[in-house]
């Protein structure tokens, strides 16, 4: 008889953002009349820029075309898209990252999933608490760590790095020493974000204790500060410790496109076995490769016209950013983010939990959020808003909240 | 200091399709001046369908203005493709498959790749020898298949079912039972198909043993002959046993498009587990969806318009397939395949190996085919051509052959 991956039903409920929409499909279901507004998901509600747009439309004319026909990509990616970023994302910004050490994927989700696959059972992981769910459910998935304690809502074999506000949401140096360090910055859910310098720590940590860092930049356009690193590569001697994660999602609105990549340097190794090898064999033997029109479009938000377009784009929804910030400053809620990431964290009023919170404000205001306790124990009582929406209905969230 | 997964250190040397790769560029590299064909990979060279080129320019559209944007697609995919698939592939071959068992994804290589996941490590896997390297190869990764013996090419947690020309390139019931059974049918590589009476004894068994068979339909639109089953589901109790994949790759042209679907009926159960709630999960918490537009793009194969088409474009290769079956069999060679599925299997002449043959025919014909003893021991001396390039090329192609 067949046997089961029995990690899987030691997963505690089921993924966040599936409940969050069982919710509010539930709340719609029963009040038809109601206008919800949805600051959830963190998905981006901004059409695609025009040059994307003419970059899919010229790609679909190729594929209907013989000559200009493409079958299967190249397992990492064409080089016309690798070299842009190489170009635009690293060496544009100082950065030693090659074309060769770039991996396309259809996402910074599936990658942030599929990267613990390359290590072995045995590796602890180090996480911020609160933290994007994936992180944690693929370890829990591949066996890693260990018993789940339902009172204290943790894992006993996994390094929790608190990010609160006595913290200014920044981890400190864990106790215990990981093998595997998840951070990303800035941050989802905080959207907090943390200095040069203060990575470099991190680096230098990681290559003192032999940790891999996987470094999560999905949302590094949305920095607005100068002394925020745009990549981790900025920091010396991260060839040596980390990997690199990006997203299209959000700096070019691509959550329905799917496009993503991830950097691992050729530095980076365990004895003599470079990461960079055997995810190259996991790309070759588990995946085929993002489709040819989407990889143009990548390419297009290099392009000068792209780039104008799409700083647009970010400036859009950090203005909503601002205005949920200040809104809610101004309603007496405590704060945070938004300055160089489109999330707002604060802190759910009246000793509310998080999900009472979240409640709360969809049956008085009509809004949705993401209840910071769904990341993690030390989310408890906050909550996420994203300035995804469409500035008109992030206008009318504010101002429905400000009204309760 | 972390560990890698070093069952990635037991794959004996690279993915197939990369070796070849990289044995063709270095030929032409070194003759700039030669016409090399490939009918190696199996990657499609027709262009897109007029049907599908116009989806997809419609959903482009959708995507560049706000009111019709898309963002994050639903975890399982989209209800029109799920319901289309479910109508023509499925309740229009009278088998009982529900859109809500469908599960789009990116490609059927990625399917059969990740779909082990789900399964304990425990699992013996029962393979076809010789077998499409991903089956094996991603069981390897999760630790599943014990040592590997490097004089018989064979891993030693591995049930191997050789096809050979003796058993008509069927696989026989295995000796030993196993827990996952993987079957493709019509086959790749060897361009065999089995009738439904024989698909039938394998539910059974597989029913009375309690194994799963994972079930690669990936080639169903080139059967010709009217007693071979397009889907397992056609077979009675099959609901209980068998996950089923499916591509777009070959019957629509998608290899670089990307899309596939699997589907697990609800009542594949371990215990009270049901393989469909460990697969959505995976889904859930691994994976973001296909582009709306690629999914577009597959709704538009089950449009009138699309079947009329991709009829035509599957009768093209087709007509390839009956021209080197016919063509190598008047030059003398040993041939099957190529009725049912774009795959010619051939015997290699004069007592050469799989790869003697590969790199006599890429010097003397400048040819490009796939080595059978890359699909496993069972393989060693035959030689798998595909149908799949321009009909001027396939002609070229066997008349080389023929005049070597």
């Amino acid at each position: 008889m067949f046997k089961i991956n029995d990690n899987y039903l030691k997963l505690p409920g089921s993924y966040l953002f599936s409940t969050i929409g069982k919710k509010v499909n539930a709340y719609a279901a029963a009040h038809p009349e109601k206008k919800i507004i949805r600051l959830g998901i963190g998905d981006v509600t901004q059409p695609l820029a025009p040059a994307i747009i003419t970059a899919l439309h010229g790609a679909v004319d190729e594929m209907g075309k013989a000559e200009t026909f493409k079958g299967y990509a190249p397992d990492l990616g064409y080089e016309f898209l690798r070299e842009a970023i190489a170009e635009n994302d690293y060496r544009a910004r100082g950065c030693q990252i090659g074309a060769d050490e770039i991996f396309i994927s259809d996402g910074a989700k599936c990658d942030s999933g599929n990267i613990q696959e390359i290590f072995g059972p045995d590796n602890k992981i180090a996480v911020c608490d609160p933290v994007y769910p994936v992180y944690v459910d693929t370890n829990v998935m591949a066996g890693r760590t260990g018993v789940y304690d339902s009172a204290s809502e943790t894992w006993s074999d996994v390094i929790y790095m608190p990010c609160v506000a006595e913290n200014d949401f920044a981890p400190e140096l864990p106790g215990k020493t990981p093998d595997i360090i998840y951070l990303c910055f800035p941050n989802n859910p905080t959207g907090s974000a943390i200095k040069k310098a203060q990575l470099q720590e991190w680096v230098d940590y990681a290559n003192k204790v032999g940790a891999v860092i996987i470094y999560d930049a999905a949302y590094e356009a949305y920095i607005s500060e100068e002394e925020v690193p745009h990549s981790i590569y900025e920091c010396q001697g991260a060839r040596a410790c980390a990997i690199e994660l990006h997203s299209f999602s959000k700096n070019a609105g691509f959550t329905g496109v799917r496009l993503g990549f991830t950097v691992i340097p050729k530095e980076l190794k365990c004895g003599d076995v470079s990461l960079h090898s055997l995810w190259a064999r996991r790309h070759g033997t588990k995946y085929n490769g993002a489709p040819y029109i989407v990889q143009r479009a990548g390419e297009a938000v290099y392009s000068p016209e792209g780039k104008a377009q799409l700083k647009q784009q970010v400036a859009y929804y950090m203005n909503n950013a601002k205005y949920i910030l200040e809104g809610l400053k101004e309603a007496g809620y405590t704060v945070s983010g938004g300055v160089n990431a489109p999330y707002i964290w604060l802190k759910a009023p009246g000793g509310m939990t998080s999900w009472e919170f979240f409640d709360f404000l969809l049956e008085k205001a009509n809004v949705v959020g993401t209840p910071g306790s769904g990341f993690g124990p030390s989310g408890e009582t906050y909550f996420r808003l994203t300035a995804f929406g469409s500035y008109e209905n992030t206008l009318e969230a504010v101002n429905r909240i400000k009204g309760l």
